[in-house]
């Protein structure tokens, strides 16, 4: 029997289902929501409600946006696509401010081990942008993982063949940590592709 | 400028009002939200309103319950009372199992720094149980913190006349802990406090 009265036991479940979030933060976050007014919790409320009823896949590029295309597809140089695994690899990417073109979010990345086929990811829209034309390079930004690997290859030999230039975002070690903690993998590929000074 | 589309913008600032989300947790939590289906983002929002709606105090301890009085007043033995800071410090004291009387919840402490006095929390409502009769006896459970201590000794100053007993949890090194890591306030309180074996 939980030890919590049925509003507060129900509340704490829903709140396990935020990533990270277990039995004893859920209980911490059920109180802070039960000390707030009314009208903060019910604001609260609707923001999660509002949130989920109007974001939805930009028609073009995939990526969240409460509108039928998103300001980025809207606004920047379509001639360059950055393909990535997920809307949230979007925001990571814009807050470098390095990119100035547009994305195309997959929605996933080729595993056979999960049973995802190209089929299942948005490699098909992704090939009817290029069909428009007007498309120069193709910047692959999959996770540095098997499956990104594999799903940057398999995308890199659809789209070659077309006459554009792919690119991969570069490997090695990461910007203001040190090489004594970086892993060997990622040492090896920072030998692999060292750059003359 | 917010990288953020408005509803998502909008329901991150919302989940950083949790206890020590910040934005980048506010972030992952938001994106898991937009994740689900429309159904359970429904439930979830639900689960707030009603925790909050449904949720007040018991109208004899203080607690949170959805009766008029808490499960803990109607059935167990009230010549006992555990007189606590906070609803949650009433959770603490049942997850060990140990306690079998009822509770009262202060809903705050005495701090002449914060401005709260006597009067601000429910030390008359306390007085006003143990004038109905029938109380034998008054554990006092507010933090070992300068205001909780305060606190502790005001209320006995009151209870104590009225030929009560009135007792403190007692301090001490935590168990499973390392006397090592133990502060010295608590092994100066463990010292005094010691017990012949």
């Amino acid at each position: 029997m939980s030890a919590f009265i049925e509003p507060i036991g129900r509340l704490i479940n829903q709140l396990t289902k935020l990533p990270g979030v277990g039995a004893k933060t859920a209980q911490r976050y059920a109180y802070r929501i039960i000390n707030m007014t009314e009208d903060e919790a019910k604001e609260f409320a609707e923001s999660i409600v509002k949130a989920k009823s109007e974001v939805h896949y930009c028609s073009v590029c995939g990526n969240y946006t409460d509108k039928e295309v998103c300001n980025i597809c809207e606004t920047r140089d379509n001639s360059v696509i950055c393909v990535v695994k997920e809307p949230k690899d979007v925001l990571a990417m814009e807050k470098a401010h390095e990119f100035k073109g547009v994305y195309h979010v997959l929605h996933g990345v080729i595993s056979p081990m999960e049973g995802i086929t190209p089929n299942d990811i948005k490699i098909k829209e992704l090939l009817g942008r290029i069909a428009e034309g007007g498309v120069n390079e193709i910047i692959m930004a999959t996770n540095p993982d098997v499956e990104g690997e594999a799903t940057a290859m398999y995308i890199s030999s659809l789209v070659k063949p077309l006459g554009i230039k792919v690119t991969r975002l570069a490997h090695g070690i990461p910007i203001g940590s040190e090489i004594e903690y970086a892993d060997e993998i990622t040492i090896s590929r920072a030998i692999l592709d060292r750059k003359e000074l």
